[in-house]
């Protein structure tokens, strides 16, 4: 990072391409990690909500921009304000389990905020795991609850293996279809090692996130074939087709290359969090932003989440298991590279490394984020300050 | 069906392609399924099976040629064979739970015929889930189970939702290597309709069934960018290069398609059959096939499969979930179709027209089938006739 004439830094922001990180010029600042968790927690407070889910809130959306994933960390602030000021999520919300049996249980979010919702019923499912080996809890009623992976991570640090999946809006075409049917719908599961740390799978059901086919959109280029589909179902290479009634492709994008599996993950995981909890499901999942619409028909209450936890000991050592995780990854990383390549990473590698430089360095801010929480900051009182 | 001059049947084999059935004319005969489940039975009890445990692992075979997955039915019984004869499968496995914790278990199978130890562990979970909500149990020292589809349909018999996924022998790339580290490591769930047929998903985590690179080979055709790599590790439209060396590739084929999601569920399958259980992991698994070559290192006991039962009243009413499920059979059938096709099909559409179709009209099988079974008649001196 260096100063440049003006005073204002020249951010070197790492993002996420490809599972590799390229550096990037741009303009921007950056922000220690605590300043922008205690700026989104004292925003999640002006709205009512209890301090200790504030300070949670602002700790899953504080765990994405850490972990590199920009998409899903402060940059969001501004759509739950949004969403809070509209009062379409509630501030207060009485969180409880409607349905139970031993292992499992169905949680309603009450509308609350999934950054709350979420992280009390991975709690229920870890608690469960720890008395009756496993524990799976469905979710109704709840909002957009941050990166997946954030909730697995949890399970880790209580030495369990830890599961989570979200149904979100719709954005995804079922493979042969022509109009959008399905969320990203992702799928996260963490096993931990005993010196090295924990594989972290946290993948979305869909070919391609959907900010890679945003960015080709701002920067008015072409995208791979595979990713979306247009109006009529036709594959395309321009993004703005998909803009235009068209529809993002999942998980192996056509059938000769598997594209009913990754249709077919996205459904398992709409039917987890949603029919099983009495959630909205497929098409009629609520929106997170303002700009998308509401879909006319309801089929249940708010998006549905899915946990699991798994107690390691119920099945094996868990000394014994964490030294084999540490072995599966010593054994994984020295596969023979492909040419060109450094050799496969194990899951959760990327997040890894920017997180330890993250939380080292600070998190590089890109100006229009920069510019929403100053506008938060202004509407609230809330002091912000740019460095 | 028709008989042609020679008196031998044509048979119209309905092979799947694209998850469509597509008629092909090849010589071949048709066989009732009872014939060919009686015949199996009896050639596992000549090994000294016993009745009730042959009957089961034939019925597994005979579900496979019923819903059109030829590849996993009564064509690899000479391999199971083959197994047996050499001592290489235990007739007789004491089977049994080495570990539990109220909804979860680690089952021994003892080197017993994964088809008859795979349905006992699945037992074990629905069990379970009966009795605690759920119920998951990871098996060690098993051997190939047959479809993983068969179980969650077990399940589903039951008003559970079933899961199950078994690691295989190394078949598959990580994404960026250049050499085989992982097995085709299927995932399969099922959710029961109310007057709708279940939900099934089966699903292969390569990008491809092994079969559809065989069939290229025999025909010396090329097959599709995405489907293997060579031995350097680079894209090939060369079936050969796969067999010099060379391995499949995951779900999603390369990065920019999400290679890397492919390859996480394979290491998922992974970890929750064969490091949770104590069975061997990744390339260690060793070879269903007497061709394949047995790893020089074992880090564990046969290869490990991992099985899943959730009891829907402990989420929501039963008949609640059943008739939403119904319903997002509906709305999902009525998606706007693709340009040039049908529209969206259910998963598990295609297995139950193959299952309504063969249970009625008999399963036709190819020369080369019929030809191992008569090899296996001839030296077990059980009858198997040929219309």
């Amino acid at each position: 990072m260096e100063r440049d004439r003006r005073g204002s830094l020249t951010v070197v922001v790492r993002r996420k391409v490809g599972k590799i990180f390229v550096a990037e010029q741009e303009k921007g600042s950056i922000f220690p990690i605590d300043c922008l968790k205690d700026f989104s927690a004292k925003v999640f407070m002006h709205f009512g909500i209890a301090e200790v889910d504030a300070r949670q809130a602002a700790d899953v959306l504080a765990k994405s921009d850490l972990r590199g994933i920009d998409s899903h960390g402060v940059a969001r602030l501004h759509t739950y304000f949004d969403m809070l000021t509209l009062g379409r999520i509630n501030p207060k919300p009485n969180i409880k389990i409607v349905r139970e049996k031993v292992s499992v249980a169905t949680v309603d979010g009450d509308n609350g905020l999934g950054l709350v919702v979420g992280p009390r019923a991975n709690e229920i499912a870890m608690d469960k795991a720890e008395k009756y080996g496993s524990g799976w809890v469905s979710v109704c009623h709840t909002n957009h609850f941050g990166i997946a992976g954030y909730y697995p991570l949890k399970a880790v640090e209580r030495d369990l293996i830890g599961w989570a999946m979200t149904n979100t809006t719709k954005l995804v075409a079922p493979l042969w279809g022509a109009e959008r049917m399905l969320g990203t719908n992702p799928i996260a599961i963490a096993f931990p090692g005993y010196k090295e740390p924990p594989v972290v799978i946290d993948m979305a059901t869909s070919a391609v996130a959907y900010g890679k086919i945003e960015m080709a959109l701002r920067k008015k280029a072409k995208i791979p074939r595979g990713w979306v589909v247009d109006k009529n179902g036709g594959m395309t290479t321009d993004p703005q087709d998909m803009i235009d009634g068209g529809a993002q492709l999942p998980l192996g994008s056509e059938r000769e290359m598997g594209g009913h599996k990754g249709y077919a993950l996205a459904a398992m995981v709409d039917v987890l969090c949603a029919v099983l909890s009495g959630a909205n499901w497929g098409p009629f999942a609520p929106p997170f932003a303002l700009r998308q619409e509401i879909p006319a028909r309801s089929v249940g209450k708010g998006i549905g989440h899915f946990f699991g936890a798994m107690q390691i000991d119920g099945f094996i050592d868990k000394d014994e298991f964490k030294k084999q995780i540490d072995e599966w990854i010593h054994v994984f990383r020295k596969t023979k590279p492909a040419a060109g390549t450094n050799g496969p990473l194990i899951p959760g590698d990327p997040e890894r490394e920017a997180e330890a430089i993250r939380s080292k360095e600070g998190i590089p801010l890109l100006k229009p984020v920069v510019d929403d929480l100053l506008d938060i900051s202004r509407r609230t009182r809330i002091p912000f300050e740019v460095n």
